[in-house]
């Protein structure tokens, strides 16, 4: 077992693989097209995983990124993000190293001009607001839709791949059956535009994908395609949802104890804002930006052991008295994360217990 | 000017070298040793710019930060944070680089370890806890600091410099009448602190430091030394305490915006919780994460445009009608952050608004 001597976020790649099969499992027993967002990821060591499951297309959020995993040999990647003509380059390179890109038009995307200054073709989909109010277009909106869509269809560089949508503010929920519900509202959006654009369309796909729904729906039908990423690694704020359980947190930071103070009992750890990102949720009504359980302690984390503020270095944990009297200034202290993806962008690395590392596209890019 | 493909950290050369300038000024004239917390702008080439105006002593978030500024010539350097005996062979490289090497001893520090450990000599200040709860020793508590002493006292190899606090809690003041209060309880716990040691202790130093006291405060006397980092750059965040104007916050994000939604009057941007990290404060009873103007406008940003959520890559941007119909798809907008250092952490670059770019240690090493 690694003693690392500053905050080190440490993979589980045991149940990071279980978390990854068990979605891979999910999408084949629905026959769904499996295009998981390497976002919270972004290693191609993880990837590899993927690719023992038997996927082959992927999601990243970004151009940068895509770039990254079309230089690591993936060759079928959709952007989750309304495509920035302004990366026109980067989006010719992608061209050249992928067999199929798909990026995202959306309300007010400069697809004339990313037609005029493509060197390729590339596959859009267009993008769809089913409540979150992020990106996409109103889906009661046909007029915009449709000019959205004859602009496209003039394009001999693109092609019209379907609708796609996010459904974000599942991350609202705090039940499965709320999750369930924002489920049922976004695939009826998602199906009444499939049924009304099919006839001109009928190569139309349609593609969901957030952790929360992916995690806990049952029904499928008339989806083609999810692109879940946080499962990848889950976190707390998933767990505070009902999305995974706590044993089923595949990422944790080790950070290093530096002080103990008895009067409020508190631990200070190494280990901040830079390290973990600032994402907070409220669990018995307290801010809790992270879950803390002792150096291979088997038991999972108790809600009383929590980091309760976190500034540029430091993590002030809140901690009951046996927790503080087991624990000693030197000692390591095991957070899981509130949100995996953010602590693993901060980063930028993964080791696992043993000390193996694997790579991360990380913020090295930026 | 620049017109990046994403988003992109600007420093306003000329602004931050006016708040170095105004900083370095207020220490002369109140006879403080003016030692800056480079935590901030974490780089060498602004570090210069100190050195500019005759500061030789650097105060620093972490050891690994220390390496990088004693890479790059610091002789003098104060590491502010409860020494992590953990890196002792980071700590060692660092007695070999520097010619003044400070610590901070906190309750439960290892120090005996530190000093059986240590390959040359430091100095040790002794963190007090003037309030904010993080870290340091109850001024109060003089049975626990003189142990500490004690324990400092009996090893060779350490040698006590003072007291040292930081008073975080001058962050959740909203006028400069309260700055001030803090300010005023901590100099006073402090110098009681200071007369009680003084003759035990005749050549014990009292360092202060955070932006909000040190920018408005203007009694030191008793005080030997001040770390303010974050005036270097100041942010919203210290815009909202009282600390600065808008028009001296000296660093930007430039994001391309990549959508526009009408029915919501809302932009979004390529700039997220990994450009920025995640900080927000109130602003007009609204969560606020940024303040948004066009690119080259010389107007102060307006508290109606402002980024009203960040996700992993995107930033929401809500807008007056005459703000939206002045930005176009494809156009850069700039963001004033809530809390520079963590933005220019995530970032781990700057660059100037003609693209000449200048070192952060950045986030490359973790």
């Amino acid at each position: 077992m690694i003693k690392p001597d500053k905050p080190t976020l440490v993979l589980n790649e045991e149940q990071c693989r279980k978390n990854i099969h068990k979605m891979a499992e999910k999408a084949r027993k629905y026959q769904l097209n499996f295009r998981p967002h390497l976002k919270t990821a972004q290693s191609l060591a993880v990837a590899e995983w993927f690719r023992e499951e038997g996927v082959d297309k992927i999601t990243v959020a970004s151009l940068q990124m895509a770039e990254y995993f079309a230089d690591g040999g993936w060759k079928d990647i959709t952007v989750a993000f309304p495509v920035n003509v302004n990366e026109i380059e980067r989006i010719n390179r992608l061209i050249q190293k992928t067999e199929q890109l798909q990026l995202l038009a959306d309300e007010g995307s400069e697809i004339e001009r990313l037609s005029d200054e493509l060197k390729g073709n590339v596959n859009l989909y267009v993008k769809i607001d089913c409540g979150t109010a992020r990106t996409g277009f109103d889906p009661d909106d046909k007029v915009a839709i449709s000019e959205m869509l004859s602009v496209i269809q003039k394009s001999s560089s693109l092609n019209f791949k379907g609708f796609l949508a996010h459904a974000g503010h599942s991350y609202s929920c705090r039940s499965a059956a709320d999750v369930l519900e924002v489920h049922e509202r976004t695939k009826k959006m998602m199906l009444d535009l499939k049924t009304y654009y099919i006839a001109e369309y009928p190569d139309l796909k349609i593609s969901l994908g957030d952790t929360p729904t992916c995690s806990l729906a049952e029904d499928w039908s008339g989806v083609d395609e999810i692109r879940p990423g946080n499962f990848t690694f889950y976190d707390l704020m998933q767990y505070n949802i009902g999305s995974c359980r706590l044993d089923e947190i595949a990422v944790s930071m080790l950070c290093p104890v530096v002080s103990k103070h008895k009067r409020r009992n508190e631990l200070v750890i190494y280990g901040g804002a830079v390290h973990f990102s600032k994402d907070s949720i409220q669990l018995n009504r307290v801010q809790c930006f992270g879950l803390v359980r002792k150096y291979e302690d088997k038991n999972l984390p108790q809600s009383a052991n929590f980091v309760k503020a976190l500034s540029q270095e430091h993590g002030i944990i809140s901690c009951t008295d046996n927790f503080f009297d087991a624990v000693s200034v030197g000692d390591f202290v095991e957070v899981f994360p509130i949100h995996s993806c953010l602590s693993a962008d901060a980063m930028g690395a993964y080791t696992d217990f043993n000390g193996r590392k694997y790579d991360h596209f990380g913020s090295q890019l930026r």
